[in-house]
């Protein structure tokens, strides 16, 4: 067995506050990638994630061009019998909208009391860098890392990692690894780690629904025409059943239930609907007729309507039936269905709610395929080792109801699980106004990161291990 | 009779490309009256239009202060046996946008070809304008005018007129006419003249629906809370029912039908729906099974969604559930109807269709009565000559879909009956992108206006003529 990493750890803690500076510089970026204007931006953040990889003394860093954002490269060879490590985050943040709404300027990274607040603090680059921290703990107090290590950043996750896939696919050599570690997702709360052995996977659409060929005063021509804002309400309330399933023919077909032995588990382990809803900050439940909170948010799909604009939103009045009105649509995806078919099905049945008397057009925006990675792969189980240094308690295997487009591919594609090692709080507002990340998280974060690669570091005959990982999922009946 | 208004009309042929620079430099100022960042262009657009009347010569201008936006008023006696005409107009408009879609910027008057654009050229800077060239053609070419002129001309009537109405009524004696006169309506086509003898009322709502206290990550809460912008559909689509009757009980009891002579007049007179379809550029009818499309945007209340916003809008995908969902509401009323009854129907319907799982608040941005002029009055008939001589065309009768707030205030608060003297086209888009002002149009609308004054000069008893109107409109059994 090797030695334990004390002196990374000591490294790390005498470092905290060198360390959180630079996750500040880091979130002053505004890699909005969904906002072309940020494109600059976005170049300037690889460049500065690529210098940051050298700097703290990496073998090899690249930036790799893409058609769309930059992914950012980098590898470093321990020994070729230990296992080997793909790390992945991504640098790209959410929109900051709507502005108004924040406390301190999104990309002014601001701490109060025991939080870090900011744009992307936690969702990604802080969560990330807790990575970037544990190697550069063990490189500059040891001079070498525990295992081998790859290094994949990209800056295109929050928009459905376009250019990602293709790399992967083109580069398994370059990529190959026995597991792979993400941070991006949450823990139960404070001091609760817990590890997400499944992602839903994602379909994100854009619907317009048109009306005249221009705005019209609605006092001249209100009564007479189909208001596009009107049919666009009326075609989304048909898109949930009075159960409140998603009313598109084919939607359930392919949905599947639980493991055999997952609902006892998830019983002990889940979030319950009270701490959900307190999660949210939301004063009543809604969903799926027959399943608990955390199933709707897991392992049952979802539809989302996650923005409407049209016609008039300024102050006070304005007198027109618009001419168009806009709805980003986004379906939340479960094993076994399937993106593409998916995308089928709501084309047709969208079309088919579109009255004659407006017209309707639909434009895909990204789509992702669920994923599940076996909870008993030996890198969980280091990983579990691992958070209880760290956090000084076991973590709870669950379900996510997040997308992280990539999961699938790893699996899929490379044949690599990965680990969901995440360290965000359910209140860290992930995507909304005043997101945050609790800063003895981030700390506790290097910490088990640095455990993790030392618990990976005793793992025997990595490659037998890992591979394909086939699912023993049970189609609903 | 008094003598053929020839020099006026000499005068008013001879300044045309004047007048139309003085129209340029008067829609030039961006008096956007729903936002409050134009409140200095509101202010600095009421000085440029005292200082113009004054310069043209009349007796009495004032520029009248409000707790709004102010009033600008203006009188120049003639002859106490002569009647008095009350000229209304208003110099605020919509606000422009969408901007992304104006050919030429909103507010830097364009010609092309025979027309003018820019926003407010036609509603109701360009069309108000007649009038005061009118009068000054009369001054510059007589020294003198035919009949006494009060001009009235306020700065919030595109939303709500709120300060009007209180004016009105404390000041009968000041406002006191024989007839009144605003040119903010349109006629049927190019050479087809129309008065409007009737206009919708209005009652406008923003309605709210509350969700979470903040925006959520769609993929950790997807599923299990309500979505403020779907249920905000939801309730939306419950407006109208399969008749395409809106759908709140109590709306349509008060609604009155047609005078006893109307319908057959109608039919000759009104606009068909291939028209009315033309006009709007849309390429279905829809509306109140029943009914002609004139009969939808005249004679029977609508309920137009003018606005929604709520979650994201911007490029991409952003995965969020909005903490909230607005809605732009308004209802366009007809005789009979009380928009304060309406209110509260109103607001108890939507209260009831909103469901437990979110919260809903609505606020009233503004409220008109429908009003009707009867079409036998003397004024009108001045009005008939008029158009006849400015326009080589009798004007047809018809009713009109929009809504001018003070104009039920004007005939019941001070019984004078206003003749609607509309000089825009039905392509002129007022209210949206690209509003137009057809130049030919406005050159007959001042000959229109010269000749109104001297018919009105021939009418003899005035006073027995005005007063409160009654009107023979039955109740819908």
């Amino acid at each position: 067995m090797a030695l334990p990493p004390s002196r990374a750890l000591a490294y790390a803690r005498a470092h905290r506050q060198d360390f959180l500076s630079e996750l500040e510089e880091f979130a002053r970026i505004p890699t909005v990638s969904a906002q072309p204007k940020h494109r600059a931006d976005i170049r300037a953040c690889a460049e500065w994630l690529a210098a940051h990889l050298s700097r703290i003394g990496l073998e090899t860093v690249r930036i790799v061009p893409t058609a769309g954002n930059p992914l950012v490269y980098a590898a470093h060879a321990a020994d070729d019998a230990r296992p080997t490590l793909l790390i992945y985050g991504h640098y790209d943040v959410q929109p900051p909208d709507p502005l108004a709404e924040w406390h301190s300027p999104p990309f002014t990274p601001t701490r109060r009391g025991a939080d870090l607040f900011g744009r992307g603090v936690c969702d990604d680059k802080g969560q990330l860098l807790t990575h970037i921290k544990a190697l550069e703990s063990y490189l500059a107090a040891t001079g070498a890392l525990p295992i081998n290590v790859r290094c994949l950043f990209e800056g295109e996750e929050e928009i459905g990692s376009t250019h990602l896939f293709p790399f992967v696919a083109r580069h398994p050599r370059t990529l190959a690894a026995d597991a792979a570690v993400m941070s991006d997702t949450r823990m139960l709360g404070p001091g609760r780690p817990a590890i997400s052995y499944a992602e839903r996977g994602a379909l994100y659409l854009e619907f317009s629904v048109r009306g005249a060929e221009q705005d019209l005063h609605s006092g001249n021509f209100g009564g007479a025409v189909h208001n596009p804002l009107q049919a666009l309400c009326e075609i989304i309330a048909k898109l949930h059943d009075s159960d409140r399933r998603v009313a598109i023919p084919g939607f359930y077909d392919r949905v599947c239930s639980y493991f055999d032995d997952e609902r006892a588990r998830m019983a002990r382990a889940a979030p319950s609907d009270r701490d959900i809803l307190a999660d949210a900050r939301a004063h009543a439940p809604w969903g799926e007729r027959g399943h608990t909170s955390y199933e709707r948010i897991t392992l049952r799909p979802a539809l989302i309507v996650n923005g409407i604009t049209g016609g008039y939103q300024g102050p006070g009045t304005k007198g027109i039936i618009p001419a168009r009105a806009t709805a980003k649509l986004s379906f939340r995806l479960v094993p076994r269905q399937d993106p593409l078919e998916v995308e089928r099905l709501v084309r047709k049945h969208l079309a088919a709610l579109t009255p004659p008397t407006v017209r309707s057009s639909i434009r895909t925006l990204s789509a992702a395929a669920p994923a599940v990675v076996d909870p008993r792969h030996p890198a969980m189980r280091a990983a579990a080792v691992a958070y209880r240094k760290g956090f000084g308690a076991a973590p709870a295997f669950i379900r996510s109801g997040g997308t992280i487009p990539i999961l699938d591919a790893l699996q899929r594609t490379l044949g690599v699980p990965t680990v969901l090692m995440g360290f965000a709080l359910p209140d860290d507002r992930m995507h909304a106004p005043n997101e945050k990340f609790h800063i003895p998280n981030f700390f506790r974060g290097i910490d088990t990161s640095i455990w993790f690669m030392a618990e990976l570091a005793n793992w025997r005959s990595p490659r037998r291990a890992a591979g394909r990982i086939t699912f023993p999922e049970r189609q609903r009946d």
